[in-house]
Parts: structure tokens; sequence; C-alpha cells
């Protein structure tokens, strides 16, 4: 019986084009994450089923993927970063810096039923800054979020912030028994969705009566930037984030009932499928995984939102490390002299690709102009005899004969 | 109760120094399966079990991850690449060019027991060339590979090469009922363990006569490179490998017995456990795999012993990517100033870390010199004042009051 000749659903493979893509995109995140002293970490693709199930709840089960190994150990595929992150902060603490600054780029995984554009297995992309409650922490991630994104050459760039606790003053003098002030919470974080009318509904829907609703929607427009948030934006200038790119928004909430303080969303206004990732201080969560209390402000990027924008605004070369050049062969007797320029193009820090077969030049050169490969490099009897080269520009159709340092320059360009 | 904080036995953490070995070594061998042509490809770190199970038959269950999901489906870890390529290569058989390099780093995972060096989820690095039955593309493969160690600056390296068909031509004709050409091929493979006396010793015991066992050690003595061999090797000196560093091996057999041609393996003389990959020339494999013939010629690099080796041979730079400055914060009024230089540094590419809190500049100092930042940046009121920086040099303890742009010549050198 031949096996299952297909991917998992909600499952993807990368072909070279597509990774190169997220290649690009990988790089030039890493850029900013570096310069901003960020430090690389990598988890294990499994941990104790424990360790993941136990942030997640009653919901787990259906989120997690979750087995029990042959040693009998109950073990589970990441959920998220944070998770075992905090695993580290626990397991190694006295090797950690006192402020641990890490960047972590890999994939976490989905056990519900995948949707459009959502996938079981996908890659999440996090900084977080761990042992400082200072604003300052706050704004490295704001600042490094908005050079991230500036890195990758996105020409409008949005951040809205804004401060949980204000949000919660917002909404719980009139949350009552049967409206928690989380449910008002989540139903203000719409209202980019449904505006202001609609949150009206929503909240009488949930039987709160004209005059509470008035006043929460009175309390939202004359919200004001905490002082916390003040501090924060004001360092986050400082840091070269441009002033009017930061939003307060008074009504973002970031779903997760985690975070403690400041709250952030970034927004592409040529892009908006969504959010293309966001964050905030999380002072308590470390300590309630780990049960060793360490303050934490961090930011998750939706990495593949990230590299279907950059597509679409078109910020991804085209060919980036594709192959610049084929060397063809021609016959037994100059195939010696195509080896040998291959070396020294490639000696030279060209992309060079040899053909895998003494086939008619027409094929070849097909199979170049199919791939992409702009140029190639025809070695034939004369070529070989004058020590030169033929280099055939596929795009112009142009070739012209040169002696090979003539060649490396022109494939230079 | 606590979740475990522990990693599982034989999952590994890379915290950042760790990490920033393994991606300066990523790096190096990045840039050379580029160089020559090789294209990037991701897949899934889940599969059909079926298609993982099937090519490893009864010890699979043993070896490999794999469990049912919430679906109902039996799915599995990866045990290698070169299976959920050959998926690839099935499902995308329109899309591939005729000949198909690629190059694929992940993590691939053995569900056995764990032994010093050898982990359950490990990096496996593999190039190879899917489509061509040339020598060519063997001697591409060869040349690739030691350019590869090359560039991560391993100053020797030798490649043992051997031809399967010539290692089956010495065995075959000694084997009988009870000793298959394969069990004396596995002997004759541990010569460089166990020398000929080893040899004759085990074949000896193997129930081989003295005359049987003198001719195939004879037939080895007399071994010469096949005439196929001879033209890889050419065609890999051509391509710059140096003729000395191809050593003809007529015992090396490469374990898998999914090899039909050339094999060949790498060898660090500075760095002798064992070997650093090989590969070879497997023609029928994908084929058994998907139903679909497709010769194939490729390499798979132990990927940890690689950072090892390197790692002893002092070929990592230190402090990669390590932040080189930090910024100190002095108190409220000076604060801006050092974001803003911050911001200064980093847009000249200075890897930088604000530090983020308020304490005394000796505690800042000392978390720079624990962590390895070369650099503190301080600015106190007199630097804010005057328009300069303190720049102090923690290795040399000498620290001078500069303008921004001398300090950041400085911190460029």
């Amino acid at each position: 019986m031949k096996p299952t000749l297909q991917t998992l659903k909600g499952f993807r493979d990368f072909l070279p084009s597509e990774k190169r893509k997220r290649d690009f995109v990988l790089k030039k995140v890493v850029e900013v994450f570096e310069k901003f002293g960020f430090e690389p970490l990598q988890t294990p693709m499994l941990e104790y089923a424990d360790l993941i199930l136990d942030k997640y709840g009653e919901e787990a089960d259906k989120l997690v993927y979750s087995f029990t190994d042959r040693g009998g150990r109950k073990v589970a595929l990441p959920y998220d970063q944070t998770v075992p992150t905090a695993r580290v902060l626990a397991q190694y603490k006295n090797e950690l810096p006192k402020y641990f600054r890490r960047y972590q780029i890999q994939s976490v995984f989905r056990a519900d039923k995948p949707q459009k554009g959502r996938y079981r297995e996908f890659t999440q992309c996090d900084i977080d800054i761990f042992g400082s409650t200072s604003p300052l922490s706050d704004a490295e991630i704001i600042a490094c979020t908005y050079f991230t994104f500036k890195n990758l050459g996105f020409p409008n760039i949005i951040i809205k912030i804004n401060d949980r606790k204000t949000l919660i003053k917002t909404a719980s003098p009139l949350s009552n028994k049967d409206l928690s002030t989380r449910s008002i919470i989540r139903i203000l974080d719409k209202r980019d969705k449904i505006g202001e009318k609609g949150i009206a509904n929503e909240l009488a829907n949930q039987g709160l009566i004209e005059g509470a609703i008035k006043k929460i929607l009175k309390n939202i427009k004359e919200s004001k930037k905490s002082k916390i948030l003040e501090q924060i934006a004001e360092n986050a200038i400082s840091l070269g984030v441009p002033e009017k790119i930061l939003q307060f928004d008074p009504t973002l909430a970031r779903g997760l009932d985690y975070y403690t303080g400041m709250i952030f969303e970034v927004i592409i206004p040529e892009y908006k499928v969504g959010s293309f990732g966001g964050g905030g201080r999380y002072d308590k969560l470390i300590g309630q995984l780990s049960g060793q209390d360490v303050p934490a402000v961090g930011v998750a990027f939706g990495f593949d939102r990230m590299v279907e924008a950059a597509e679409k605004l078109n910020l991804i070369p085209q060919e980036t490390n594709q192959a610049k050049a084929l060397i063809s062969v021609f016959d037994k007797a100059t195939q010696k002299q195509s080896l040998k320029i291959a070396a020294k193009l490639r000696q030279a820090n060209i992309t060079t690709e040899v053909y895998p077969a003494q086939e008619p030049l027409d094929k070849q050169l097909k199979y170049a102009d199919k791939k992409g490969i702009p140029f190639v490099v025809i070695i034939g009897p004369d070529e070989a005899k004058a020590n030169k080269v033929t280099l055939k520009d596929l795009k112009s159709g142009k070739q012209e004969t040169l002696r090979l340092d003539q060649a490396i320059s022109q494939l230079k360009d």
C-alpha cells in the first residue's frame, strides 16, 4: 500500500519560492531584534504536557496537540512560546541575566479546526523583556516593534496603545453579577469593527440600561492616557518612534486576559486583515506558570501575516538568493572547463548552478528560464579554446562572448 | 499543582550563547548551499504516520514519534528529511523544476533511548539533487560538502569515497545462505575501527573459511576506483575540491542499504568523534517511497557535531551578535538623552541594549560585564549638558568622554 502522499490539513510545505520570501522577512526581523540587543532562544518541539496544558485550562484539550509517548509520559507540542520561556526562566534561573531580553521564532501548534489563513502549524515571532517593571522596557518593546516593520519597508505603520488598567476603570463600575468587567471589555474591544452604535447595541443586549451605556461611551471619549502610558510613549518617541504613529485607543483590549498594564497592537493601513501582532505588559503570568514572579513585557508577531502583507505591498525583492547563473554543459570535451568556471563564479560569490546532465543547449536554456535563473554561461569548443565564455542574458535574449573576469563583473552588477 | 519545569529527556533548550553558535554555523552552511544553487525547502513538523513509518518497517515503532490526533488520524513527527521530501516530489510533481536541488535544515526526531551526544530532537542538514543520474550531480554534492566545511574554517577536511557497487562485487561472490552480502559489507565497514585483523576474525566467526577471507582482503587491497567514481572525482576536482582530500576507501559502506552507487563520508582529523555526515547516490528510494522513480544524490550533515567541532577548534567567533553597547540610565533628567543616543547607535548599526531600570551605575556596569557586553555608554548630567557621552571599555577599564560621532566610530571598530 502506498503511503499518504499529502500534507495533513492545516500544515504546509514551503517550496523554495515561498521559503525564500519567508527567509527574507525573517532576516529583516532578526536584524532589528538583534540591533535592540534581544538574544536568540530556542526551545524543544516537545514539552511535558502538563506545562503546556496548565496555562489554558479546560479549553486546552481541544487546542493542544498532546499525546502519551512510549515511556508513558504525557507530552505536547508547544502552543505558544511564552510557556516554554516561562519554564526556561525557572529552569535556568541562575544562568540567565537579571534582565533577560530574548527573541524566539519557532513553530507553534493548534489542534482545533483550521480556517482560511489559520493553520495548525505556524511561525510565531516573539520578543520579550523579563525582569523589569520600568516603562523603559515597555518603550523598548514598542520601539523595536516599530523599527521591525520599518526595516521591512512598510510605508505606513500605526501602533495603537492603551492601558489595561484604564480600560478596567472604564468598565468595572458598570459591571454587575450578570455582566463581568471582562465581558464589557470584550465588547468595547470590537469598536473598530462594529462602531459605537454596535457597542451600544451589544451592551443593551447584555442587559445594560441606557444610562449605563451612555456613561461608558462618555468615559471612553473622555479617557486620557494614563500617566504610565504617557511615560512609555515619551520614551518610545525618544527611541525614534514618530509621535504621530503612536495612537492612544481607549477601547483596545487585546483579548488575552493576562495583560496587566500597557497593551498595544500594530496596524498596517494598506493591509487591514486583522492585527499584525500585539503585546503588552504581563507581570503576573510568569509567576502563575512557574511559581517564580517575573515581570514581563513583550510582543508576538504573526509571521505569516507579515509575509503576506510584505508580499502584497511588493516589499520582497524578486529572486532573493535565486541562482544568478546556470553553467551549461556542452559536451565531454568542454565539461572540465565548465566546471572550473563554475568554481570561479562561486569563488566570486555568484550563486551558480551547474546543469546536471549533458543535454541539448536549448533544453538547458529552457530550464534556466523556467526556474528564473537570469544568466546562462555557455562554454562551447570555441569558448574553451579562446579561454572565454558566452554570457546569455535570458531576459533580453542578448549574448556576448567575454573574458571570464568581464563575465564576472557583469554577473556581479 | 505546579507543572513540570524541565525539558523532556533527550530534548534541549538552546540558551542565547549556544543558539548564537548554532546560528553562526547555520549561516556559514547556508551561504555555501545557496552559492551552489541549492534552494530552501521546509516541510511540516507533523506528517501522516504511514508516510513516516512506511520506510522503516518493523523497527519504526520504536523509533518514530507517532500518535493519533483528535480527528483520529495517525500522525508522526518526522524521522528524517528524505521521506517528507519524497512526498514533496510526488505532491508537487508539476511545479518543481526537472532537476530539483534543495537544502533543508530542520528538526528530526528519534523516540528511542537517548545516549550521550544523541538526542531525541536534533537538527538535520540535507542537500540533495533530484532527477539527475549524471556523475556531475554526484560531484556537485561532494564539492558543496567540501566548501561547506571549508567555509566554516576547518583546517583539514577528508572526504572518503567508495562505490557501493564495487563493495558488492567484493563481497557477494563469498556470501552464502548463512552469510549475506549485506552482512559481509557491514563487517568490512568496520575496518577503520577494528583493522584488517578484526575483519578477518569477524568473518571467521561468521563461518567463512580462511581462503575466502584471504580472497576478500586481497580483493579489497586490489580494489580500484570504479570508472564512474573516477569521473565523479575528476569533476569534483574541477569544481575546486583539492585532489588529496578525496580518499578512495574500498571498505566504506555507509550503513544505510538504500545507496545504489557512490557513497562518501566527511572526516575532520582534529575531531574524530565519528562521521560528520555522509551521503551518496540513491536512485531507487524515492520510487519506493512515492511510486514515482526519481534518481537522487545527496548528503546529510550532523549539525550538532559540526557545531561541537567548530567550537572545539575555535572556529566560532566570540560574542557573535552579542550587544556591543549598553546604554546606562543615569536619572530621570538625563534619561531622554540616553534613549536618543540609543536610537542613534542603532541607526549606525551598533547592537545596543538600554538598561531597563534606574539603578546605581555600578549595578549597570556589573550587568554589562556579566553579560559580556564590551562597552557601556554613560550619559550623566555633565555629558548631557555638553552633548557628549562617556564610553567605558569594560575590558580595559578605560573610559573617555567623547562626541557621539567619535563614540560611534570607536564602537564600530
